[in-house]
């Protein structure tokens, strides 16, 4: 009896947490309860039954297999199964036809032929990849539907009522699944999406943060080495890493829904995947950073901490940044031009000057003194040039404004780089890689900027407006 | 007409391309086609149709739907249909014998009210991941069934006939499918996924080896920037990043397949699994080592070619090191605990040496030279008693050959960071993080090294013997 109260009290805690993880699940077991209620009333009817018959079992399995959890599957199954049944009965009704000339037996030998090649060909053709994706479930349908109603025309005289009855009884199915979904509390594969990509710009703001965080300040270190499961940061990047076929299935099937952005555009669901693979990308650096941190070599924490207040800084700014997406996409409005390279810059001039600073400086370099400071000024000029670019940002086409971003964060991160290069370093190797890394993530960043930018004008956000600004 | 062409030509080449990367799928093609014709016998046949009737529809339904590529997805959907039928109809029975006392009004909305229930309860249910990963299908059926047998039942007599009969002829299907797929050219999931994880050690290998090669060979490194897709380190490491959730799938339908290994015990596929996270958080380091590759800052090839030397030996120990796990997954045998620790050990040092015989050597370092003369000694110590130690390798059990796998590996790593740490650097910071990225590779393929000799333990791999050492 124990045990009986054991195991039941598994199931109630596992039954609510899948109820309170998201509770439009709920409200999605009560639609298909309802909408198989009302299919079956088909059934229960007596007028109803009298017009249709039978054949409304056809109509019951549809909802079952149609009915799916947001509105893009559903759409993409039940125009699948639609076109699928179509196509099945014309197919099928044309066999009958060719086959209504000959004998019996010739008959079953042909209807047997059919069955044998159109069964090879639709299981050959659901492996090419274009068909795989789109129309696998139809192909299905169509070999189903072909096969039943090409058998059972062997022993029924009219095939044409058969296939008729079929497709009606189908397509009051998919009508009906359709209805339930699209307005009755509906699920949007594509709203999934657009959270889903938000959430992953500001699990992974986190996760540099608290890396970072950790990786400078003695005290926590000890604690997150024992269990990486629970760590913070690894949450962070964890829902990143593995999210291709969640994302490339979310898109797919938002791609079938029936929405639109501002002046009536398809929303761009593929841009969304490709920011998806961008922040993919970005994210094995943050993996990497990750390990520097629970590497077992350390540099000693009085050099650590020479490199604490530009390294938290920069990591401060790209947080910023990410959130900023994060925000822009949230908001569907253009990110802030301003804010990303002006501060951005700020933080790795600050990271030059620490790194100037150091007491190892100059010896063994290769540029002298001069070299340095007119580098400097360089890096200056072009800062200041940044900052002056900015107001004539949105008339830029696609490509002139790629190649700024590029102008404004590559310059800067080489300068950075070559600053390193040219000192020396003792016993801080590995504070040098977390630094390196740490720039190259800039530079990835980069990239998912170009992806968002892109998405921006895609999906023709609204322009950025000054109160927008983050206080 | 010469788009026609064209277009012909495309689909031509298409489906030539299928067949070509995998001629199973022509096998497979063939054989649906066959179980189709087959099963539609039971209708064309006059005895055979006698007996089962119109219910033979449901054969052919069953081995549409349930006949699946591999064996492991075919018995697991067959198993599930099977399930879910005798389940639903069992249930339809009840719900027959409760409603039969109520008067005929009465009863339609007692099965409309049924339906409802467990509509709602059943699409609630898929929505635990427990039910989701291994009986989403088997649910869905048993709501087909339930809602098909109680609806009819209304207007039937016997509900126990209709249940009867359909549950005998898809038995009669499944049975078909089974028979097709276990018996006819089987194609194994898990044979799918053994080979998958060797040639994805393969790849890394390879992929570590043209980016070592590459960042220490100046001639060829401009023509890979250009573009990555069809770089071949890009190609190596992409395969894995993104495999998890096929692996898992295929792990899942691998552990329905019948197939046992040496002396009748069970493979564990889930093992196979997790050498495939080993080897994606492997990879990560190996697309941060290609992003610095990538970087636009570089250290000049004076610098570079003095860790030229031992960095490609490293690295050619590393490759050796992921090929040996690979044929020893192939050949099912235990890898040779030898060869890794030993040529390891010796590249490790060869880096160690390297880093020491640089010309700004000892200056700014906080260990004086007796220290570092001490730590090579103690260096030495350790690398002879691994050497003694592998001897006794097999009688370790699974705690302490972890243990000492950890002892291997991680003391030699840290001194060698640490001697690292222990000099100047001068221009040398990218040449220097990419060592230390080449050095994390090493910690992290301990990990691998560590699922695959567990793999190997759980599937009793045969011993290591002298004759399959690598010539």
């Amino acid at each position: 009896a124990d045990k009986v109260k054991k195991s039941l009290g598994l199931v109630k805690r596992t039954t609510w947490k899948v109820a309170k993880e998201d509770p439009r699940r709920v409200i999605h077991a009560l639609k298909v309860g309802l909408a198989l209620s009302l299919i079956s009333l088909l059934y229960l009817l007596e007028p109803l039954f009298k017009g249709i018959g039978k054949n409304a079992m056809w109509a019951v399995m549809t909802v079952v297999v149609v009915m799916e959890f947001t509105v893009g599957s559903t759409l993409c199954k039940g125009l699948n199964r639609g076109l699928g049944t179509i196509l099945a009965g014309s197919l099928a009704c044309l066999i009958e036809y060719i086959a209504d000339v000959s004998a019996k037996t010739y008959r079953a030998v042909f209807i047997g032929a059919a069955v044998f090649l159109v069964g090879y060909a639709a299981t050959y053709v659901r492996f090419i990849p274009y068909i795989k994706k789109h129309y696998d479930y139809g192909v299905l349908i169509f070999l189903l539907t072909f096969n039943l109603i090409t058998v059972s025309s062997y022993r029924v005289e009219s095939v044409w009522s058969i296939a008729r009855d079929r497709m009606l009884t189908i397509a009051i199915g998919c009508g009906l699944c359709l209805v339930m979904s699209l307005f009755v509390f509906p699920n949007w594969s594509g709203e999934y999406l657009h959270k889903s990509i938000i959430s992953k710009l500001e699990g992974l703001a986190n996760a540099i943060e608290v890396c970072v965080k950790e990786y400078f300040c003695e005290s926590e270190i000890q604690s997150s080495e024992d269990d990486s499961c629970e760590d913070p940061i690894y949450l962070g990047y964890k829902a990143v890493l593995d999210s291709k076929a969640i994302e490339e299935t979310l898109a797919l099937q938002a791609s079938w829904e029936p929405r639109c952005s501002r002046y009536f555009r398809r929303i761009p669901w593929k841009q969304y995947t490709k920011v998806g693979l961008a922040l993919r990308h970005f994210s094995y650096t943050v993996v990497a950073l990750h390990g520097c941190l629970q590497s077992e070599i350390q540099t000693p924490w009085s050099i650590r901490s020479q490199y604490k207040e530009p390294c938290m800084k920069l990591t401060e700014q790209v947080c910023k940044i990410l959130r900023e997406l994060a925000n822009s996409i949230r908001n569907k409005r253009k990110f802030c031009p301003h804010i990303l390279s002006n501060d951005l810059n700020v933080a790795l001039e600050e990271l030059n000057n620490a790194l100037k600073s150091q007491p190892q400086y100059s010896r063994g370099s290769r540029f002298g003194r001069t070299a340095k400071i007119q580098q400097e000024e360089e890096f200056r000029a072009s800062f200041s040039s940044v900052n002056n670019c900015d107001s004539c940002e949105h008339q830029n086409s696609e490509e002139e404004s790629k190649e700024r971003q590029k102008k404004v964060l590559r310059p800067q991160l080489s300068k950075t780089l070559s600053m390193i290069t040219s000192f020396q370093f003792s016993e801080s190797l590995p504070v040098a890689a977390f630094t390196s890394l740490l720039l190259e993530m800039v530079a990835k960043l980069d990239h998912v900027i170009n992806e968002v930018e892109q998405l921006g004008r895609m999906s023709h956000f609204r322009e950025f407006r000054v109160e927008d600004e983050i206080v």
